[in-house]
């Protein structure tokens, strides 16, 4: 079963400075090309959190990309910790300075910026159409900026070279219920579809319940037997459908 | 040093489908109490991996703030796991019961609702303003709801009963800058000041380069040192300060 974990480095989202939002979108992302997340963690711009949870997340999973901590600041400090995880040397990466000399004059191309082009030995670069500086992949670890702009950008230039199995399929349906009202009927439902992940999400919007129920899973006539099915909860129960 | 782990429940942050905000509310709240966040997972609802988090995280960090996982449906299985986790018996709980009946009739206390006063046995609980169906704690472990306006209102109720350490304090200034010629400065600041947390975060908006610099630590006037030097760093650069 290929499946893919995400590595958020960063202070910033532990302090709650910043509300992370790479996860959203490499989750979504990875799930339709038939790889789904199955663990995120976030750790501090601290070089032994990063390579216990780089070797715990690269030996479990097919993939683990991370995101954050490749800029040009003091606090960047992922590709040397990539580095040291993989025991590979740091070196000047000669195609790298050739990126940043896209984007840079050459007396703007400082020490703080040339540390950009520090990759570790034997992997191969992400190209960065945003802003030159790259990403790199390392065996089954893709490292990607933070900022969301350019990681997105950067995942376009690597989608390619994902092997996935089949994609995750979804459907949902946003019903006006308690979900305790609904439970009973999702888990006969959940029983007799073993195959599909049915998540159920409980909102209290303008002073209704919702409960937004999703089915996921790779094959699409069954999800749209099952979503059947969910209507035909709702309409035993006597519940509005929204969002159709 | 006191800090703090949160672990994440719910498949539906794994696959994009919902952008996690409780991450950003903990972590802010937690700094400000003096017990930093200092890493965060995120796990499917699967017994095993909810386990295997939930050891490792009580194991190295004073408190573990779970979210997500404690609803009436079939998906919802974080209770359980709590318990496993501790070798606790998963027992009927009497006083959550009674919080239950505050908001449902005795006919719609059905199964899938008494299931949310199945609490670990030991554990204290943790109320519910909002929709009654309690939280618990066990040992340095705090299980809360997903809902964001549910876990924020149990984390209001327990607030109290943390203790931190010094305050994390945080001042910040946005600077009209790339991040690349700010470097140099920054690194010096930084090791000058060890004592301080001083981050680098990059945005481009409206066609300009901008850096928002963060200092963080417990110390007032020393953090205002800081941020003097960085404005005299700006100063230095020619480059023009926002968001004073």
């Amino acid at each position: 079963m290929v499946n893919a974990a995400i590595l958020v480095i960063g202070n910033e989202i532990l302090s709650g400075r910043t509300r992370d939002a790479n996860v959203a979108f490499l989750g979504g992302e990875l799930a339709a090309l038939g790889i789904p997340v199955a663990e995120v963690r976030v750790v501090q711009d601290d070089t032994a959190a990063i390579i216990a949870a780089l070797d715990a997340l690269r030996a479990a999973y097919t993939y683990v990309f991370t995101t954050g901590g490749i800029g040009p600041t003091h606090d960047d400090i992922t590709a040397a910790a990539v580095a040291q995880a993989f025991g590979a040397r740091l070196e000047r990466n000669a195609e790298a300075v050739r990126c940043l000399k896209l984007r840079y004059k050459d007396e703007d191309l400082n020490a703080a910026r040339l540390k950009m082009a520090d990759i570790p030995a034997g992997a191969t670069l992400i190209d960065n159409p945003v802003s030159q500086a790259p990403g790199f992949t390392l065996d089954n670890v893709f490292v990607m900026a933070g900022v969301p702009r350019i990681m997105q950008a950067m995942f376009d230039t690597i989608r390619g070279q994902l092997r996935g199995g089949a994609p995750q399929l979804s459907r949902s349906l946003t019903l006006v219920v308690r979900e305790g009202d609904l439970a009973a009927g999702l888990s006969e439902l959940q029983a007799a579809f073993p195959a599909v992940e049915i998540g159920s999400y409980p909102a209290f919007t303008e002073g209704r319940s919702l409960v937004s129920v999703v089915a996921r899973g790779t094959d699409a006539p069954v999800l749209d037997d099952v979503m059947a099915q969910v209507r035909a909860l709702a309409a035993a129960l006597g519940t509005a459908i929204l969002d159709e």
